[in-house]
């Protein structure tokens, strides 16, 4: 009911306009419909790209998280995902979904995160045909195990795999897809391989200072400048920023790889009070017979 | 320093290049260079607009603020505008503001804040050429006094004002500029008239629940649907919304006058528990003699 209200308030456009000549910001969170980013952008309604993707950028305050929500709004299903999902915003995250007139396909992790429980298990209760997403890598479960150089399509949109490990030894990066009709500038969901400013820890589950750093400098560094970097975290209220500013500004990873590893190894960070609980939760998260467990279950 | 060896980096065009004919998002947060914009979107090179607004959203988790930096990097100066700073943020704003090579110009807010200090006391005894701004209706102090129907100009952008009481006697909605060479889709300020979903307490400060639902319904929701909300709170974790959204999802103020002023005068919360620190601060934290005294006592 609500997608229908939607629809028929915003006059969402039929398909066959996803070809027409309509240029609009393929980034920006406003981009819900096809037919309000046109009237935007008037000025250049003779160019090329086509009307594709919805972002939003959504924050959970305790373990300060972003998860993302990216849907292809010129597709006629609407096609939608969640990267990095939490199981206490998951309610506020289905919401929004259905607000804005989207259909769920993938609840997806960019690892096994070790503060906070991943929303998937739960979304996959809530809405059935959701499949979770998570690397081959992290020796966890989910419906879908992905390895670097795949392609995860929603839609005509898609995001690529690179493999980032380092933070875990099954971190990826979902990066959108190089083409003429994906987002321009690219977009990069580094988990905790590359933070604003920063970069997660190595000294737990399979880390390492050392391929950290190769990661991040074989795999993010090396996209287009103007890539923009949405991390899984920010503790200090930044919420995105590009690779040229990180390869400026970062204070680690600017370093040297000797420097960087000195920095990784002396960094005496405390014991993280959610692993004990979130990992082994996290890595069967994804398991299809969650459905059939009580929801309780899921965040214990 | 930092803004040359930035400029270097990003190999900044030249002023005579914002009248070229290159077409980027002018509200995507990646946007800080010409030059990097216009290398992706060569897929529409040969569009009409010009490459100006750099944008970025901050947060202050303890008062759930956010704080908005605004830029025009197509012109030569590179001028920036903080939108609702809070005070203990200020140095992460103004770091961002010096890697990012821009020249802050004005620290302004929407109102005065119950929640927190401002950070344009601050801003000013750290950059002495900033002007606070604030409206004149809020009775407070500040380097400029605005009313509605005003301009603030940054380069060739402006914000336009737009008188929003309710909250506050002095609130103010902050409206992107209406143009073919202004954002598009238009941005909205909305400090606490309009939040993503819900709207601010209207029981202290002058506050009124009648004009709080008259200024939201005259003032912002005739605004284009696809216009951004971008409000100086949220306590769920969204970072934005838009104009059709709220017309269709907001739980009060989709209600009809009588019934929105119930729900507002039955709210019951709590008495904000910084607002005898905060207003006092607020109301004189724009003041021009702020810079002659410790810095110590602007957060006090």
């Amino acid at each position: 009911m609500l997608r229908i209200s939607l629809l028929r308030f915003l006059s969402l456009p039929s398909r066959s306009s996803s070809s027409s000549s309509l240029f609009f910001n393929p980034v920006s969170p406003y981009s819900h419909s096809q037919s309000m980013a046109a009237s935007a952008y008037t000025t250049s309604s003779d160019s090329a790209s086509s009307a594709k993707l919805l972002f939003r950028q959504l924050f959970e305050k305790e373990s300060s998280t972003y998860t993302y929500l990216l849907a292809d709004v010129a597709h006629p299903d609407r096609p939608a995902l969640l990267i990095d999902p939490v199981d206490k915003m998951v309610d506020r995250d289905i919401s929004l979904v259905e607000e804005l007139g989207l259909k769920l396909i993938y609840a997806m992790n960019t690892h096994v995160h070790a503060d906070h429980v991943t929303g998937t298990g739960l979304i996959k209760t809530k809405l059935p045909g959701v499949k979770s997403i998570i690397s081959k890598a992290s020796n966890s479960k989910a419906d879908r195990l992905i390895e670097a150089g795949e392609k995860i399509h929603f839609g005509d949109l898609f995001l690529e795999v690179r493999a980032t490990p380092g933070h875990t030894l099954g971190c990826v990066t979902y990066v959108t897809g190089d083409g003429p009709n994906q987002p321009q500038p690219r977009m990069a969901f580094t988990g905790d391989a590359l933070l604003i400013r920063g970069c997660g820890r190595t000294d737990f589950q399979g880390g390492s200072s050392r391929q950290l750093y190769k990661s991040v400098h074989s795999q993010i560094f090396t996209l287009p400048k103007n890539t923009l970097i949405y991390p899984a975290h920010d503790y200090k209220g930044f919420s995105v920023s590009t690779v040229g500013e990180e390869m400026l500004y970062n204070p680690r990873l600017t370093k040297d790889e000797e420097t960087f590893q000195n920095i990784m190894e002396n960094l005496k960070l405390s014991y993280p009070k959610m692993i004990d609980i979130a990992v082994p939760a996290n890595m069967v998260c994804g398991l299809q017979d969650l459905s059939e467990r009580p929801v309780e279950s899921v965040s214990n």
